[in-house]
């Protein structure tokens, strides 16, 4: 079986979820007065196929890290070393998404897929793909060998997650110039105009927004003829990294296994893992709104609300992570609320 | 000294919000990238008056249940005896608010300041002012010496939490027929028509709403001569609960200790603390936006941004609580990550 094939995506349990809706019908406060809650609450109950569900116990955050050769032209804040400087930060616990996968308790590990220099932990890079991707604006970011190899790691990793027992998955990203990358796919899977799409990234200015929307233009003028292939996007105008988490976002679907989406490199990878995996969708909630407008543009197309807002533009899964108590709340409100019965309590009027 | 007089609130420590602002430039990630959690850690670092902030080790949200005459009236769905019955449900631990502060690492108290009946447990009903406040659309709430006494007891609760070691305070509400008085405060205190401020608590009908919007309507016109007067506000139109929410409120403030403030009718109290003790505001983050229209309405007039906004619409301090693992993580952020110099990461060019 080629990396690009997955099997079916069967859907979440439609009994578990109904059976979620009913529970909290039942709990001691008016009905719907938990709002999302009660939504992310059923959601669960349906991954998990049972009804309440039980606490996260192993959630797992992987960052996905590659350069990208767009970067040398300008399209970002910071110079291309930072992301083989942020792989050791992240090895060595001191980044934000760090800290908030340890108060949101989760664990957190770090591939290097396509970081442009050799790493010394062969851990790190037991599923680098190249160095760095190629410069999209320019040439296709990998070969066709590449990006079966970069889908083949994602979906590698999300199957030694799962059988290692993760019962929730988070991607992250770390990767200078990966959000032009990441603009490139969504403006061909959405059929958006670059300048709709464009944002600041980790901080550029104006002079370096206007050689990203160059970039983001030329890219897709090449991508062009492969603009409804995902694996043939992914290969002229995506990158490794991006690639591995479209396979690791297709994988946990097939392995029932639910995901938080991060920002906006994450989102432009599940937009090709919905295409590579027709109704993967289903088994991930968007973590937050960031501020990149391709973002909004992917979870539209997704159909996904974000459950937090809240102005963040750093990606490394950090977002994502942050919503997970949210997650956790929905969860135990099913799982150890009292029910009217249970607490003798007198219904509304018509209950 | 009279309850209803509070001493000058301090401002939050401007040396330690300007040494969070500058420390997160220095973090490993983009500046700004972090959004909202760069405000809210300053904020912390302001409360704390020092930076990096402590983590929060001894969280508190203490639930203020009261009965309303009003409620006798049919402005909710639900009859007046369960205010009583979800009162025992919160000291049992089956309520959302119980489920909501575990997985937020928060103690619940609850107490009982005007249930309509007589609690067995001299503990819960220890700071009790009265059976049931007035039905505001025909009588005064309370007597003058029970507006003074409701807000003694809020006041007192403050200074017993802040005394046992409590770092943060969340004030949550129980109680059939609140939101109506609670609106009640807000149409008054921002001037506002009861047709744009009234929702539909726990969700009433078409029908309940209009007995709703009497109700206020009536209340409302009582209230007018005292409708610049925080206590006497309190004493016509609100209610013991409320007053007593409003005195807790106060006091956190000149206990120079941070708040997560809850929906409608905790922020209703809100608009009355910062009347009685002015700057008290700075002390407060909203937890969440309700869907109670008065509570968006409240927020605006404390210019207070929302952290979630997911729907909810049970009070209890369920929405406070939910945003409490943001506020921790915002925290953690400042604390815990490395540096640029720290990691030896390459900054931004400009930086």
């Amino acid at each position: 079986m080629a990396a690009s094939v997955f099997p079916e995506v069967a859907a979440p349990d439609a009994d578990a979820v109904a059976a979620a809706r009913a529970r909290q019908d039942r709990l001691t406060k008016p009905t719907g007065s938990l709002g999302r809650l009660e939504d992310l609450s059923a959601w669960v109950a349906g991954c998990q196929g049972c009804c309440p569900p039980a606490q996260f116990e192993r959630a797992r955050v992987v960052v996905f890290c590659g350069d990208h050769g767009v970067a040398r032209g300008g399209v970002s804040a910071y110079p291309p070393e930072v992301t083989a400087q942020m792989v050791r930060n992240i090895a060595d616990g001191g980044a934000a998404i760090n800290v908030l996968a340890e108060v949101a308790g989760a664990g957190v590990r770090v591939v290097d897929i396509a970081v442009d220099g050799d790493s010394d932990d062969p851990i790190l890079s037991a599923h680098k793909v190249r160095r760095s991707s190629g410069d999209i604006a320019t040439a296709d970011a990998l070969s066709q060998d590449e990006v079966t190899a970069a889908l083949e790691a994602g979906k590698t990793i999300a199957d030694e997650e799962v059988d290692s027992g993760a019962d929730l998955l988070i991607a992250g990203d770390m990767g200078i110039g990966n959000t032009t990358a990441a603009t490139v796919l969504v403006c061909a899977l959405t059929n958006t105009e670059p300048v709709a799409a464009i944002g600041r990234g980790t901080g550029i200015d104006d002079a370096g927004w206007m050689r990203k929307t160059a970039a983001v233009r030329d890219a897709l003028y090449r991508a062009h003829p492969v603009r409804s292939d995902p694996v043939g996007l992914l290969r002229v105008g995506g990158g490794a990294d991006l690639a591995a988490i479209a396979g690791f976002l297709a994988q946990a679907a097939v392995r029932r296994t639910p995901v938080l989406l991060d920002g906006i490199v994450v989102t432009a990878a599940a937009l090709a893992a919905e295409a590579l995996a027709p109704g993967a969708r289903a088994w991930w909630q968007a973590g937050h709104r960031s501020t990149e407008p391709a973002h909004t543009l992917a979870l539209a197309q997704l159909e996904l609300q974000p459950i937090l807002d809240l102005g963040l533009h750093l990606g490394e899964g950090t977002g994502a992570a942050l919503a997970l108590p949210v997650l956790r709340a929905a969860t135990a409100t099913l799982a150890s609320m009292a029910t009217f019965d249970s607490a003798g309590i007198s219904g509304q009027p018509d209950s």
